[in-house]
């Protein structure tokens, strides 16, 4: 069970709340009204606790569970154990997921500013804000209602923030204009100047970073990440974006709907990524790139070339993971060769 | 053009003195008195604008553009079209910077200690410092002349901070002396411990770290990086060096004068890096090498060798890049082998 | 000599005072009454100071060292300089470190809650705590006695911190339970949400992170590091254990007793460490997996499948250690092949 201290749970909803909330159908119609008291994965459930199962390498843990109800694909409903309620889902994944928020909804705290935020006279605070202490908000910045600004964040000059969206706690944003229902995480870096100069003997020349960060509806930002501003084209992350903590995303990215960036990407200057492309943790993509729709891009790899939409990539250099894998493999053989001589 | 929200445009300036100012020739001595009002690349210039060519890739571009003037160098005058001013350089990409800071000059706040700062009565600031709120600066700092020290910065005690320095939102310094306009991005971290310690199976028993860290002048360093301060010699970061964002300097480094260090960099302890050397993002660097002046490592190498000044590396482990080119290509042909076998 | 701005010299202590503390003993017994000064490697060292030498390959700086004593292995007596007082120990790294902590012990500044801390009266704090301004302590938060807390550092509501530590500068903690003698640097950030979500093509689906971070006693976390916290189970750091800067930490990831984990590493969600792993920079960890006590993972791996204890790995797939340097010269001679065709 989640620790009280911490997590609140909203609980019990019967079993027919949870079908009806969670895009599942109930396979055991008399049990509509069983209660259900938590959400827990299959090998650690309770009584009256519901689980979840979308892979058959876990089929064990289905038998022996004491969950009191699984959601599970139709084509696993013969797996189940006696006595176990099911609840039948399209995406196991994604209805426990949602059945986990009906018993753990995001806590809002009572909206408030608090005396020890420091709020320029020229911010415009939104209705049902909060501002925790030592937030800092700066001259003609805009926070939209029912946003959530954590303590000792720095919002700049003149930075649009939308409705509902949470700023995490020491996080800096300057040039930025962020969407609504965005959330960034601490120590998230938004809007400073990117990595251009122009190199000279004398010393490198700081070319004027004139561009911004924006930021468009329900993207999520990891810890630490840094977003820098564009040199005069706008730095862009797109509608539903998820960003892992401490990645980087230089000046003039574009980044699509929907992507997935794993931990300490690096994404350089004017590369663009289409929608939901994925990039696995540490990847790196050099500058004025081109990652197309739906490419997937495996954790380590370095992509210095553009990749077509929907192709799978590994490897530094990065190479389409077939011909990547082979190289992997005839490594392997030649090694072994070497051994047997 | 650049949001007003975030870019103050203090032109119009005429031909004449961009060109002075920037160590460019006007070809077209007739259209000295012609007004510029703002910058922007060739492709999405607008009328009364100034631009930039440096790579004949671009022609194309050059030849449709609407920008006003163009800086280039004297051997692509042939490529201009009809009516466009041109701005001969010798580095047009350091006179476009230089006229780009014309319009867009850094902007520096009134002077002003907030009320909301905490400034510790021990220290000392110059004539003209910005200390924003929730800044704290601890006993015995010194903050000299034109110095920001943005919202939420930590300035530890003795830390010396030369003049017309910007140090970033929530960057935190301890044991440091840092040189005249040096900048120090959000999140910065300087001065904390090195990792150093005796393994004992008992627990591992930390040496105390007894150096500091020296930032000379003209040093950029980019959000959320680390520099560890020195275990007994001091950690070193040499004039005019520019450092990327999220990157790591451990205890003991030594980083010449004019390198660059692009995201994601990591330096294990007591490396030197002489002067101008450039890593690539994602570089690492082992401990106790020397990387000579000038070398030039390419994105994820991993260095476990010195390199020769000049030298060009590239790869994990790092080898000189012809051949490291050598090894991919062979790895290449390897693998067409097997697949036609 | 340490800079006194930033470090107090507690000494001087005589020679036998030295070895008693250290764990060494006074080879030469009628040098019990020296005074040593100060601590400084061989080749720094000056009159009144104490080295050490652990490896044969310093033995010149030895020979040449102006130290008053040196702490070194009993096989190494031989080596010896006319004059020097030696003291001998089977750690004579250990030994140093431990008189580096008598000349200069941690400082620990006067107990005090900062009038411009924000400490909200549901947290409880404990005797002889620093509270620093600008930190934030929330509701119903436990801070142990003694317990260091620096400027701008956010303490979440009801997070536990044990007795001794030190919260650095701007580091952030939430949903966590900190032991005793724990040290996290600048801008650390704890118990944030994991990167849990269904992906739906309508937009990823987060799933409520509803476990804590553990951090046992005497852990210390680098800079600008994140611990996320766990899914459902606990991400959990065992006691001892030491992060460097900049590292990431999936949820529901277990680190046993004692590991090092250096700069840039990533661990993904659910894998195990068990005690005393090594991981080089920027190494790599998949999810999921298990690393047995005691493997070492060279700098830039990329960890793909369980390693067995003891097993020391390298490379991107990793692999054994002797298997990866065979690809490595197999790879090298495969191109020297090719130069003399």
């Amino acid at each position: 069970m989640a620790d009280p201290s911490f997590f609140k749970n909203c609980g019990p909803f019967n079993l027919q709340a949870i079908a009806d909330q969670t895009g599942s159908n109930l396979f055991n119609s008399d049990l509509a009204d069983i209660e259900i008291r938590d959400v827990a994965p299959l090998e650690s459930a309770q009584e009256g606790n519901l689980s979840f199962l979308d892979n058959p390498k876990y089929k064990d843990d289905f038998q022996k569970t004491k969950a009191a109800a699984v959601i599970l694909p139709e084509k696993m409903v013969g797996l189940a154990p006696k006595g176990a309620a099911l609840l039948v889902s399209e995406n196991p994944y994604k209805s426990y997921a949602l059945a986990a928020q009906m018993f753990y909804p995001e806590e809002f705290p009572v909206a408030k500013i608090s005396d020890q935020a420091c709020v320029d006279t020229q911010a415009k605070i939104g209705k049902g804000c909060v501002i925790e202490a030592c937030a800092v908000i700066k001259n003609g910045a805009q926070i939209g209602a029912g946003t959530w600004i954590e303590a000792g964040a720095v919002i700049g000059e003149n930075v649009q923030i939308g409705k509902n969206c949470r700023i995490g706690a020491g996080a800096t944003l300057s040039h930025a204009v962020i969407g609504d229902a965005v959330r960034l995480y601490p120590g998230v870096r938004v809007g400073q100047d990117g990595f251009g100069f122009a190199i000279d003997p004398a010393g490198h020349i700081k070319v004027p970073q004139l561009g911004r960060v924006i930021i468009e509806d329900h993207v999520e930002i990891g810890a630490n990440s840094c977003i820098d501003r564009g040199a005069g084209p706008d730095t862009v992350i797109g509608a539903g974006t998820w960003i892992d903590n401490l990645v980087q995303i230089g000046h003039n990215v574009k980044i699509g709907k929907g992507c997935v960036l794993v931990a300490h990407c690096g994404i350089a200057g004017s590369t663009v990524l289409e929608d939901y492309v994925v990039l696995g943790g540490q990847v790196g993509v050099a500058g004025h790139l081109k990652i197309g729709s739906g490419a997937r891009v495996a954790a380590q790899s370095g992509v210095m070339r553009d990749i077509p939409a929907g192709e799978e990539q590994m490897g530094s250099p990065a190479l389409p993971k077939k011909q990547a894998m082979r190289q992997v493999a005839a490594l392997k053989r030649l090694t072994e060769g070497a051994k047997n001589e």
